[in-house]
């Protein structure tokens, strides 16, 4: 069945030979409408054995409730459809604050007491049930990490259907079905999503089943997508490439019995249309052409079988019904009565045995084991596997020049990039890349020696690393690839992301969510662990000078250090070597956060690699050979005592700060310059603030307190600040960053413009160790170097490009 | 010609009776592509006078020539249209990157020569104009603030249509024009924008035309929508509302004169079809439904005309045409050869005169003033004209009781909702609100009272508050809404966004990308102002405490306040009055953003309205009322010293504050407590950082260095340390903000849960003042805090709501 089902056609479908008759499913779903009503009304009296009375019902009265029926409507067709078929099904949940209805039905899958043995399978558990939604110390109005079988939160909605496909990926055989409400259907995540089957091979990942749930209206006011004829909406989803199945119903009284025929016939053509799509790969159609998947609109009222008319007002099938339908019912004795019919309607004691429990008739429709959406092992956590991490040795970059000066020229990402082939390569089926269509401009085109670019679409001959089943990914939606990466990560996978730094910030939200997400999964005890979210940030803010101002933001780190200190980590990589170590290291961990920041552009290397692997485990550390600091000693910083202390986090406020060290050390060779990079931002923070954070006395051996500390940093001084003042040297930190003054320019001249550069960093030693300025001859370097700090911008200017002597500067030793 | 033009009907429409010949549009063409290639190679020799030496191309090679020649020949038929119909025109330019061709048609338009008189209509000019793209110092490579004609940066993508939208809003009678690249088409903002004709009256607003332009490839792969069968691009465009016109050509070497032939007939017929359009609606068509809007699909080569094979790889038509086709132009002599005929193809000598200027017959496609798209007085700034501005007071709350007692109850946005209205009905077509669905629930319905949501779509007999022509505009996408108002802000007129405090950050980059935009537009003399975009942001993180922790995020301010000081602006106003009197203020403003968080709930009232305008005015100020500090002086607040300082920002903090300094009172009668309130947060940072920044002696005269500041704040805390680390009483400063735990609960344990609550508060001063702790009965009382607190939380947790005495607290005055 290949056809295409708009139009009304749906009616025509036939139905399918059912072996679980629908009038169970309607009795799952009227379970499912009771128990979300009870969670959003009751505190006592649960099953209704008497009359219920102003105290049985909450004090607070919250959840929404419009979206419910659709929910449960869709769960247990879906359960049917696995208890007949055997096919492992996900449950994506889009609609904003769906809780009520999705834990309703993990209550009914059986699931939810085995997770939370309070919450039993009978009377009492139900009570605790409807006690504990929108509750103090409770669970929240919508699907989170504390709702079993869910990977998508329905706070910030947008996500759903890019959630759906990533968790499909690499998933053969498995069935992700996502709800789609209306109002998400607005946002611009979710429509960036519908097109993302362009990068599913239908025999090596699962399938995906958008239902568009039309129920009309947001929170205040009718949908877009609600409002348009119904041949504009088959031409949209066309467009988008499905063949989309319309069931319509429940409108104007119509017996719920007739939509649960449509929505039958429909789950049956869907699933038959993915068991003939993978056969039809299986026999080569798929090296010809994309399949044109099936999706389906299901159009039913908002708050279906809620309360119709209250107070006047239709509220069943408009946006009334969105949260509670019935307010103040602890005082209006006729609300307290309409709340009781509408319970009642549901027939619960046909429906629950007089210990509360699901009467027995509904075990045919519960699926089996894991097979259960709620129990469903890639939707509640747990790593697949372990990666295989290949060893950084044979990837490393000489240091050094042939006469063994460090300061040998290499490409960071370039370098990584090759390591990240040999990952792709190890790990075939559980690792992926993801980015903006960037892999080659961010120099990680060795990738493309192991492996293609993911592409269902048309292929042309002279296309270049494009194949059927790739595993990079490419869209230019930023958006799209952290929601497939969450997807895949969230249903036990890994893989990374790379992006330009200051495009990055699209996603601000979407990290926020899903370091919230960690933050609270880690508080439920069966969520199992997922791997961390990686993110390599390249084309970064220094290197930015070109293409100027819009493409100069270095904030994403403002953002990240904000999220529990548990889960986030930020890694300032100041060469090839130590981004190798901080990637392998990154790509082991669990349950965080990972923000990497490395160059892509041929700049000078510093540390061997096995200094990088140190220096990375270390988080932060000395470089002795940059400084000129008499009497170091590293394994007791604290013996000596600098002059000055010149810090650095970051690839080119590196290069600068071992570039000032030099000035001074070739002019100055009796002040005592000690030289501190930090690779892990988090240890400035203190360990009472942030797991890496450095102990006081660690911290105060490096950056030893009463010495003036000059800090180049990548990113806004004041996050620096914000990490480090409560440190005792605080006072002493003077710190240059991005100083959000940009324009298309050269890489030295968008230094000497936020006063990052070399010069800068030189002088403000001057000025800033005590009594320097004033020593004889000093004023006259201060002079030499104000002037060749304004020649080397004047030559920019004038040249289109930096002198020789900045961008070919080669480092001496001491 | 009301039908639909998909399955390459296009060339069946007739042509129109142009008189401007396509040859001259041609010729315009050729000369854009000519200057667009020049701004990419040449620093020398512009004309061609001679034959192309190493020494006359730049350095480094940078620009984007891909997208270049599509653009051009969009701008080409633009002028052709506006020549021949008089219909003022706006060039929204959506592919990245697009710089070259923007700059080039605007300077054969002569806008640029007038605006940069150096860069002169002639070959001098030409000569400047080449040499200043992408070189230090001057333009960066996509249209930008410095681009005449432009409101929309080509760095990050996405958000092209969505400002043309914005700017046809109450522009009757204008076209805005919109490229959108088949990059940037995949991005989640566009795709939330095609739908936004829902807001339009074709009666009152101005038309927006799409052109999607299918080049084929982003950086470095196809893009999706260039590898779909034309019948599915067909039905995605339908199905979005529109009827599409496919222009192809240009593949296999077909003459651009059929090309140029087919563009014309889609122009005439789009230009049209608004014509027709309006008229319809003038009959009343628009009544019934709404109208269906042409677009255009211009599927051309990338990298059209540029050159075919370079070292043996495909260039024109395959993304290696993305940025420089031909490398290393210095140093290869067959490739500076290539670069020359490509020059020369455009016959140049037939294109300018010999003193370089554009021969006299491209007059003829050239619009009058400022009818030239690059001229138009909507896309260079200016406000159209200022609001007028209702008087508060009558607006404004009581905020003491019967009694006189401070502490009355009212509820901030709902009062500033009627303030509002006013302002709505007062500006009838120049100010609009734009919100997620969320004006109802953030309880500004009382706009409802004077206008509508604006909705084009289908309308139903129960709807409320949805009319043809309303001023409020909603859709379930911030980026959207966004994206609206900054186009609706940067063609001269006013407007204002509402969001959930914690899902503003969904709108991050493009607040980033708007500040960019003013930070650089002030540099350019001829850009007018704009008013500035105003943010409100209500449901704020301390009220979410029900909705749990996904909506809990008060982060945008971080990463507000990273942007220029000049620009940013951020308000934490406590009451009710003062939010009128912010409001009031900040939409007077011009070239700001300014961000006010406020929230909803009904809570005690402070000021009165002549000391709100008095505090906002200020900034910040001593609430001698509140505290109890003996000869206290507001005229000379240095004259007393207290023993601690409780400063707050924020309207929840406010009240924790208040209600901590109440507590002291009444147990520790002798304690000198100073209160603080700050509503610009900006106030904080010293004044060389901003300009609203107090200077120091007035900093030190209120928060009085030295003595213990507890610090209640509504955002992070490290937020207050960063802006105000370098304060003489920094030290002093005790932060309590959120920290980052949540989850679903009551408002004062969210607020207890991140430790700041009015006991913490109360017992932080105790801990603080030196001695305090150990004076005789002091223990007790802290014994007593702790127990209070614990007492408090337990009731939440028991009863599912705070107890009466915390919800229910009154102010004392002291």
């Amino acid at each position: 069945m290949t056809g295409a089902f708009g139009h009304g056609e749906v009616s025509e479908i036939e139905s399918a030979e059912a072996s679980v008759p629908l009038e169970l499913v309607d009795a799952w779903w009227r379970a499912a409408n009771y128990l979300s009503v009870g969670q959003i009304y009751l505190i006592d009296d649960a099953l209704l054995e008497r009359p219920l009375e102003p105290g049985d019902i909450k004090p607070r009265l919250l959840g929404h409730w419009g979206t419910s029926p659709g929910l449960s409507f869709v769960y247990a067709h879906l359960n049917r459809v696995i208890v007949e078929r055997g096919t492992p099904t996900l449950y994506v949940c889009g609609p904003g604050h769906g809780g009520p209805a999705m834990v309703a039905n993990t209550w009914l899958d059986g699931t939810y007491s085995e997770l939370f043995p309070a919450v039993s399978a009978d009377g009492a558990g139900m009570q605790r049930l409807f006690r504990q939604f929108s509750f103090p110390g409770g669970i929240p109005s919508h699907a989170a990490p504390e709702t079993p079988g869910s990977i998508n939160e329905g706070g910030e909605l947008g996500y759903s259907l890019m959630h759906a496909f990533g968790a499909a990926l690499d998933n053969p055989g498995l069935v992700v079905a996502c709800v789609i409400g209306d109002g998400e259907a607005e946002t611009g995540p979710l429509n960036a999503s519908w097109r993302a089957h362009a990068f599913l091979n239908p025999l090596t990942d699962g399938a995906v089943l958008p239902i568009l749930h039309l129920n009309g209206f947001k929170i205040a006011s009718p949908t877009l997508l609600a409002r348009i004829p119904e041949t504009e909406l088959v031409d949209f989803l066309r467009g988008n490439g499905y063949e989309p199945m319309l069931v319509t119903g429940g409108f104007d009284g119509e017996d719920p019995m007739l939509v649960h025929e449509r929505m039958a016939s429909a789950m049956d053509v869907a699933f038959d249309r993915f068991e003939q799509i993978r056969a039809d790969a299986a026999d080569g159609a798929f090296t010809e052409e994309a399949p044109h998947w099936p999706c389906i609109v299901l159009r039913t009222p908002k708050g279906w079988t809620g309360p119709g008319i209250v107070d006047g007002v239709q509220v069943e099938g408009t946006f009334h019904s969105h949260q509670v339908p019935l307010e103040g019912v602890r005082e209006n004795p006729e609300h307290l009565a309409l709340l009781e019919a509408w319970l009642r309607s549901y027939r619960p004691d046909e429906l629950f045995d007089s210990e509360g429990r699901p009467i027995a008739e509904l075990d045919a429709l519960r699926p089996r084991g894991d097979l259960r959406m709620s129990a469903n092992p890639r939707a509640n956590g747990g790593i697949e596997r372990p990666l295989r991490l290949p060893p950084t040795e044979e990837f490393a970059v000489e240091s050094t020049d042939a006469d063994g000066t460090r300061g040998a020229t290499g490409e960071a990402t370039r370098v990584f990039g090759s390591w990240l082939a040999a990952l792709l390569r190890d790990n075939p089926d559980d690792v992926r890349l993801f980015g903006p269509d960037e892999v080659l401009s961010n120099r990680l085109g060795a990738v493309f020696d192991v492996t293609e670019r993911a592409w269902a679409g048309e292929l042309h001959p002279l296309d270049e690393h494009l194949s059927r089943d790739g595993r990079v990914i490419e869209a230019l939606s930023e958006h799209l690839m952290q929601g497939l990466l969450e997807g895949y990560l969230l249903t036990g996978r890994h893989g990374l992301i790379t992006s330009y730094e200051a495009f990055i910030h699209i996603v601000d939200s979407m990290f926020n969510q899903h370091a919230k997400w960690l933050e609270s999964a880690k508080e439920v005890p069966w969520r199992g662990d997922v791997a961390s979210l990686n993110y390599l940030l390249s084309s970064h803010v220094w290197r930015q000078d070109h293409n100027g101002f819009s493409h100069q933001d270095p904030g994403f780190l403002n953002v990240v250090v904000n999220k529990q200190a548990e889960i986030v980590r930020v890694y300032l990589p100041p060469d090839a070597n130590t981004l190798l170590a901080t990637m392998r290291h990154v790509f082991g961990t669990r349950n965080r956060v990972n923000v990497v920041v490395a160059g892509k552009q041929p700049q000078q290397q510093w540390l061997s690699h096995d200094e990088a692997v140190a220096h990375v485990a270390a988080g932060l550390g000395v470089w002795a050979w940059a400084g000129n600091e008499p009497g170091f000693d590293a394994a007791d910083p604290a013996a000596s005592v600098p002059d000055v202390v010149i810090a650095c986090a970051g690839d080119v406020p590196t290069i600068e700060a071992v570039a000032a060290a030099q000035l001074l050390r070739d002019r100055m060779p009796h002040l005592a310059v000690r030289l501190v990079n930090i690779v892990d931002l988090m240890r400035l923070q203190d360990p009472s603030h942030h797991p890496h954070g450095l102990r006081d006395a660690q911290f105060d051996a490096i950056f030893t307190p009463g010495v003036p500390v000059i800090f180049a940093f990548h990113g806004y001084a004041s996050l620096v600040h914000e990490l480090a003042y409560p440190r005792a040297s605080h006072e002493q930190l003077h710190v240059r960053g991005f100083i959000e003054k940009g324009t298309t320019t050269t890489p030295f001249d968008m230094l000497h413009l936020n006063d990052l550069d070399r010069y800068r960093l030189a002088l403000d030693v001057l000025h800033r160790v005590p009594g320097l300025a004033e020593r004889p001859g000093v004023a006259e370097i201060a002079d030499e170097w104000h002037a060749a700090r304004e020649a080397a911008r004047a030559y920019a200017y004038e040249h289109g490009e930096d002198p020789e002597w900045i961008t070919g500067w080669r480092f001496r030793a001491g």
